[in-house]
């Protein structure tokens, strides 16, 4: 399953491999206690890429012919608003210029997939084997511009992230307005992502969200996160809401997120 | 707009003059100032129940010729966990008996539909004026079983009420578990619905949500919600999620509502 394996084996047998492994493990065996015993027989080198729910790049793999749909690169449906944002951070990031050289620069955009999978080594063909109905839930909707339309940018040394969120349609919650949870959900994204970058393996522990004001639907918005301090296995982050100009605070909230180990998730 | 009005007046008249009112009101008037100072003209009777995020009823209206569909009546999606438990809180609600005697019951089964506005008086009407193609965040897709699954049942004298939640696959968040927004969303919606219930009108001001346990996609959990206590325009409620069973507590969260006025929806 690693590099050095796949150059040795030829490729049909790893695939043949990888989904008898997947089937037996996550499919077939139901019984908890069994799935977690085989679980912790993996080594852990092996899954995390697999699982972290926020990793920041796609590595590269010899069974991903192609690189999954990136949701947040610009697509018709972002407004003006919502370019003009992106442009601008776009513009801070690091990029390698003609001959080589490197412009420099504190940002980076990250990707966007729709499974946490597909983040990872093989996570696109992973995907199809394990769940394949299973979709990000900010990433569930193909209709552009209908839910959830986010990009994040990351500022490593600055331990800060920006997300420029635009709300569509289906977010809807009081009339005309964003849904409370949808809030939450691109709250839990940014700050997720951040102490994700920072930490490794994380899951949400806490959110304490204030609403301050509305957030209208297809506005755009920027959440703007912070880490605040690392003690442990716990990571406190925190982010404010405001709008693109940054003139009204729309909401604030923050965020406590503990580095796991894999068989968490499996109820391990 | 009221009852006595539409008995006077032809029905195509109300369609009409309703359409003129809300486009031009809501949709033509793009000025914050100018379009809160009409809806202020407005006497607030007319206006509550459509803008009621968590009203528990539909009205009768004339121009509503048939009710909208009920999102929380049971579904082929449904798992055995979650009809059981449905027909158990079913059986303890208060129902009408052949002769018109009413079997007691303290739980009473609330409605569910895609947007808050057909909750309203008129509101399958209104929902076709306003952002037609807005939806509610929990009820945006039209696949049964894929995301959002649940039914809300309350117990005004107990003032608590209990929501049954089946995770469909469009919400993952970590690889085969429920995303920590998806957790928030319907947590948001359970508190909002008892506060709403108890208070009228109310807005989201804080939630605070401690994850303790992932939820596999797929499975069935509670949400049982209290009230905490009323102080004024305030609302304290808290909630707990739990397995089906109630043996093991996957989420626990306090929430904060604030009775609104409805200029506040429009930015007054």
């Amino acid at each position: 399953m690693t590099k050095v394996a796949s150059a040795l084996i030829p490729q049909e047998v790893v695939i043949k491999v990888t989904r008898v492994f997947c089937q037996t493990v996550l499919h077939t065996v139901s019984a908890r206690p069994l799935r977690s015993a085989i679980l912790r027989l993996i080594p852990r080198t092996a899954l995390l890429p697999w699982l972290s729910s926020r990793a920041v790049s796609v590595s590269e793999w010899p069974l991903l012919s192609s690189p999954p749909r990136d949701y947040s690169l610009p697509n018709p449906s972002w407004s003006t608003e919502m370019r003009r944002l992106y442009e601008y951070y776009d513009s801070l990031c690091e990029k390698e210029m003609e001959g080589g050289e490197k412009k420099p620069g504190g940002w980076g955009r990250l990707p966007s997939y729709n499974r946490t999978l597909k983040y990872a080594a093989g996570g696109k063909c992973l995907s199809k084997l394990l769940k394949e109905k299973a979709r990000l839930f900010t990433r569930n909707t193909e209709e552009q511009g209908a839910a959830f339309e986010y990009v994040v940018f990351m500022n490593k040394s600055e331990k800060r992230c920006v997300c420029i969120f635009q709300a569509g349609h289906l977010l809807e919650g009081p009339p005309g307005n964003v849904h409370g949870g949808a809030i939450a959900t691109i709250i839990d994204t940014s700050l997720g992502t951040l102490a994700g970058y920072l930490s490794g393996i994380v899951m949400t522990a806490n959110l304490n969200i204030n609403y301050c004001s509305p957030i209208p639907l297809g506005s755009v918005v920027l959440i703007d996160s912070v880490l605040d301090k690392v003690e442990g296995r716990k990571t406190f982050v925190s982010c404010q809401v405001t709008s693109s100009d940054g003139s009204k605070l729309h909401t604030e909230a923050t965020g406590l997120f503990i580095s796991i180990n894999v068989g968490h998730l499996f109820g391990g």
